[in-house]
């Protein structure tokens, strides 16, 4: 074949392994690879450096397709340049087991960079990635050492610009100039439902220019060098994120072309056969892959392998010159914490008066991050509140340096550790995703406790990825107080709990929240919710009462009924905790033997042995009564059919945070008289 | 006074009413009332169609502070034009109980339009609102006789344009060509934590010219001529929403001017002092209105009467010439439902194969929305999957047909009943509140179950407010099958649930899906989500089962065991219930007396009376068994501690829904096995 036949017959494998895979499925969505085949193919064979044999290296490029729907078109990549991803595993798309779910997921498919689906999430996640790359670039190469060095790319559609997130990532990421980030937009102008010309007719083009992107309108989406040039210019565009138009057809060659019919379902048998010969592929046999085509493709395994072996040198002469950072930079990647990292975290004194939770975290955080050269993290705008700017260690930023009149002291560069995401919740999420999918990472996020609401995608897709993301949300409860039920959550702790693999902490009082922020860093598979009050708690006497250690198994005695044999346990979590010293205390000085128990985190309790979770909660002790200052949902679980709750099964109030929560029925008579209540 | 020191001296009267509150509370946000005081002012002594002394008076122009932390200013404004809002009310700010909470909340507070404070929520509101005025004036006004016509205005700040949320809907504005609506853009540069130099750089006036919006920027947004000028024109330009970009100065005169300390906290007594002397402004007394200021004010009292007198003598005439019309919108403004609305509710036959609940949802809807007026909605961009497509009754549009390829024989225009949101699930929940609060509507929305999760934020605010939106969502479970974990809901139902005044139902099959689409039309006092299956389930023979009609009282007796003595209940939900109907009967025919219960809705089901509940959940039966697919939070309340749950504790799989189910343990076989254990 010549080259351009050879390219030609390159595309249309993928195109075909695609629509094969669907079809045979009976499941899927074939328009996207009929239509994004060309721009995968310019990319996938001439720019993107990566290692088949190796998706783990840490300096390959990263590629998300952030139309995960198109996933059939990532596996007919992944198999074709030489992942272990076999024909069979193809021929088992959307099985049960496979190694080639409807959707791409991280962890399940070697060479998937992040799990996409859920529209507009892959476009905030490469944002995450491309900071990534900055900051580590950044803080490790040196002069004549470059060890960190790599493009982001991204497959993006029109759903994905629709989606706020995408938006807010996009504003955030011209913001940032990051030059190494290319996203290649499949503008066929064609969703699920109908065409783009019933709902986005916006120029999109002048809104990322608008965004201070760098962007580049292509007629044609099958013109492989224009392509090609394309993505040239924008890899040498080094101060602004890229955008390529590039005008595709859903369905291409399909009797079903430029319509919606091509999107989500299969072609159907004649149509697969039409779409053949109409491209000039034989009808038989399925998931034909030419054997020149397949050696085009799988020369980035040896092209990979050759990469690898030159970073690696590199690799080799920086670890030599800079073992220190070197070390550094592999305890990041690997995951793994280095020695000392929790050296300092703070003891707190016992203190009546106490101080917030949140202010005991921002300490906390304050202590490790210098230790733990992989945490970088910041706010949704609210740094101030939720405490967790960490001083002294930089302002990631392209080095525009603001007057200084609202951060002081602060150097302001890509190697900054802070990130300031602006009032952007949900991108925050999905960036922090991305920065832990590209390695190196522990990141963070903040932001006020009903906030949460805003970023549930990105925080349930780190859950179902394993990533370890730390999400710290502050004013969590009616405590916040006059800013009003807007500002208040009530709902939200049922709501995260409810989440599958997310750790959910709400620590009691200074010394759980040391440890809250330990089990969240030492949690290496799963993401971690820190929820911290707005209002001060006293910082408890662990000589009175058990160590704050007991936090790591989610739920423990505080303080035990005189003699050890309770009749009535009281269960407290975060500020409410002193609430339920308070009343044990004066319960007890009534000669009711009231236990104490101090519980956390659900997660880390349900997770316990049996015989553990019931020297916490003795099956024989029926009286339970729980307290916590948001919905009751969930609490049965653990106080029983003859326990109750104080909780807030409706919304909050504009009103000092004290008025609020003795209106509410947080206070230690109320407690009492429950208690009591339910011993009669 | 001059005109110009009593203009001058009514801006500072907002300002300073403003700064004592925020003051007297020690509690607020001082800086926007004092920067954005004379954009508020020009607005809403000059253009502002509104009548203090009837805040319901439908024809009124419609505002949104957006930036809802501003409620200061909104109170000031309220108060002076006359509403029923006195200066004590004001010296209450943020206090228990009192009619100026933190944030504005509608229904508390007489000429509060919508509850605003979570950002970008209120500038997706103000899109809902022009919208709903776009289509009832094209539905309802005729020659000569215009009763639907007035302005929708917002306020919104840095934090609302960063937010994804405001970009979806400022998108999807201009498209729709919503010409009446204007936005006048605080801009400050400066948000709680920083100056926007450091997030929020991009060309906010290019991004909504990109947008198809009409932009205008104000260098000073403190000359009230130019503000006035550019309300003006922006008034005349009919086919753009404008924004006008009023370059503005937070805590203007203070002596944090232009400063993120302004932002958020009182400025102190200090500070106060020295404002008030740098703008000439008595230091005493706080809360100074002069006379003559509030006489300028008040002018809005006779203004608006006038204003509603004129408009009422054109709705008489109107009334009198389309008798039949002016009856619908009445009702449609009411709230109430005409004679016969739900006369073609179809009834299902029993059917063993049955459908989908999402299909014979679609059939309700198709019945009830052309005998019901009020119902306006759509999907985004799913209207294929969730069968919310209302035939016949047009689409709402700007009039710019497509060319037909996907939604065939509706009208596109302006009066068109059906919405099309765009990919963008979080705006379709924020506008859907807009035209709920706009009233005249009952809009719904309707995406994926799992993408409930985009737009929380929304929901939670209908529910604070109690207005009636109602949500359809799809694809219930780990059935959705082939599309995988990341579009098999899980978590949501314990989600939705955990929201206080949230009505959560999940038909079990046709039938009741009939029944839960009635109740949630006739639930006028807060919001309902309808969860629907994508997988066909058995129409049940309501001959052999209890009426269908037990859904309005949340769960119900579906079959008793024989002699009515049960000695174990099983308990399901939507397509779950098929499998309890069949356990039930094998272990029946086994000689097991087993109890079938329908639990469609907690909400509903917690609210009958202690007896009812007895009768269908009777005490003495303690071994329940409740079978739903998604994670068991909760269920514990239902069941009992010698209950038991088949749930879904993890995430899905991406397999045809048939093998996910039995995988899960979603047979009747576990389900019989598992109810037998628990007899044990």
């Amino acid at each position: 074949m010549t080259t351009d036949t050879l390219e030609r017959a390159a595309i249309d494998t993928i195109r075909f392994l695609s629509v094969d895979m669907v079809q045979q499925a009976n499941s899927g969505h074939p328009g996207l690879p009929l239509g994004a085949a060309p721009i995968a193919y310019v990319l996938w064979t001439k720019f993107l450096k990566h290692h088949p044999e190796n998706p783990r290296w840490i300096d390959r490029d990263r590629f998300v397709l952030s139309a995960g729907h198109g996933s059939a078109l990532l596996y007919s990549l992944l198999h074709l340049t030489g992942y272990d991803l076999s024909l069979d595993d193809l021929r088992q798309f959307r099985q049960w087991a496979s190694k080639t779910p409807g959707h791409p997921e991280r962890g399940h498919t070697p060479g998937v960079e992040t799990t996409t689906g859920p529209l507009g999430q892959g476009m905030a996640n490469v944002v995450g990635m491309a900071m990534a790359e900055a900051q580590l670039a950044a803080r490790y190469n040196r002069a004549g050492h470059t060890v960190v060095d790599h493009y982001t790319y991204a497959i993006v559609s029109d759903g994905d610009l629709m989606e706020g997130v995408a938006s807010e990532a996009a504003s955030l990421a011209g913001h940032l100039k990051l030059g190494k980030l290319i996203c290649l937009y499949d503008d066929n102008r064609v969703t699920l439902a109908a065409g783009t010309d019933i709902t986005f007719t916006e120029d999109r083009a002048a809104r990322f220019k608008a965004y201070g992107w760098h962007v580049q309108a292509l007629a044609d989406g099958n013109d492989t060098a224009a392509v090609a040039r394309a993505i040239r210019r924008a890899r040498r565009r080094k101060d602004r994120p890229s955008l390529i138009l590039a005008r595709t057809h859903i369905g291409y060659g399909s009797p079903l072309q430029d319509t919606c019919k091509a999107h989500g379902s299969p072609l159907g048998a004649g149509n697969v056969a039409a779409t053949k010969k109409r491209l000039g592929w034989p009808v038989e046999p399925p998931f034909l892959v030419p054997e020149d085509v397949l050696a085009r493709f799988r020369e980035a395994v040896a092209k990979g392998r050759r990469a690898e072996s030159t970073w690696q040198r590199r690799w080799d002469g920086y670890a030599k010159a800079y073992p220190a950072l070197a070390s550094e930079l592999r305890h990041a990647f690997d995951g793994t914490l280095p020695p000392g990292w929790d050296a300092d975290v703070p003891v707190f004194p016992a203190d009546a008066k106490g101080l917030a939770t949140r202010v005991a975290a921002g300490k906390v955080l304050s202590a490790i991050a210098p230790k733990l050269p992989a945490i970088s993290g910041g706010s949704a705008d609210l740094d101030p509140s939720t405490h967790t700017a960490m001083a002294g260690l930089g302002v990631f930023s392209p080095g525009n340096e603001p007057d200084g009149r609202s951060v002081a002291g602060e150097i302001w560069s890509y190697a900054g550790r802070n990130l300031h995401f602006g009032v952007r919740e949900h991108a925050m999420g999905a960036i922090a995703n991305g920065m832990a999918a590209h390695g190196g990472f522990i990141p963070y996020t903040a932001t006020f406790m009903v906030f949460s609401d805003y970023m549930r995608p990105p925080m349930r897709l780190a859950a179902l990825m394993g990533l370890r993301v730390i999400h710290v949300f502050t004013h969590d409860s009616i405590a916040v107080g006059e800013d009003g039920p807007t500002h208040q959550p009530v709902e939200q702790l049922a709501g995260l709990r409810s989440v599958p693999g997310l750790n959910v902490i709400r620590p009691g009082d200074a010394n759980e929240t040391a440890v809250a922020w330990q089990v969240a860093i030492e949690t290496a598979d799963r993401p971690t919710a820190i929820i911290l009050s707005r209002q001060n708690v006293p910082t408890l006497d662990r000589n009175v009462f058990a160590s704050a250690g007991g936090l790591r198994r989610g739920a423990y005695v505080l303080l035990d009924a005189p003699g050890g044999a309770p009749e009535l346990i009281l269960i407290g979590t975060g500020a409410e905790t002193d609430l339920v010293v308070q009343a044990v205390q004066k319960l007890q000085a009534e000669g009711i033997r009231a236990r104490a128990v101090s519980m956390p985190c659900w997660e880390l309790f349900a997770a316990q042995d049996h015989a553990y979770r019931e020297s916490v909660l003795p099956p024989g002790v029926r009286r339970r009564l729980a307290i916590e200052a948001g919905v009751r949902q969930g609490w049965e679980r653990w106080v029983g059919d003859e326990g109750a709750g104080i909780g807030v099964d409706r919304y909050g109030a504009s009103a000092p945070g004290e008025t609020v929560l003795a209106r509410y029925g947080f206070t230690v008579d109320n407690v009492v008289a429950r208690a009591k209540a339910l011993l009669a």
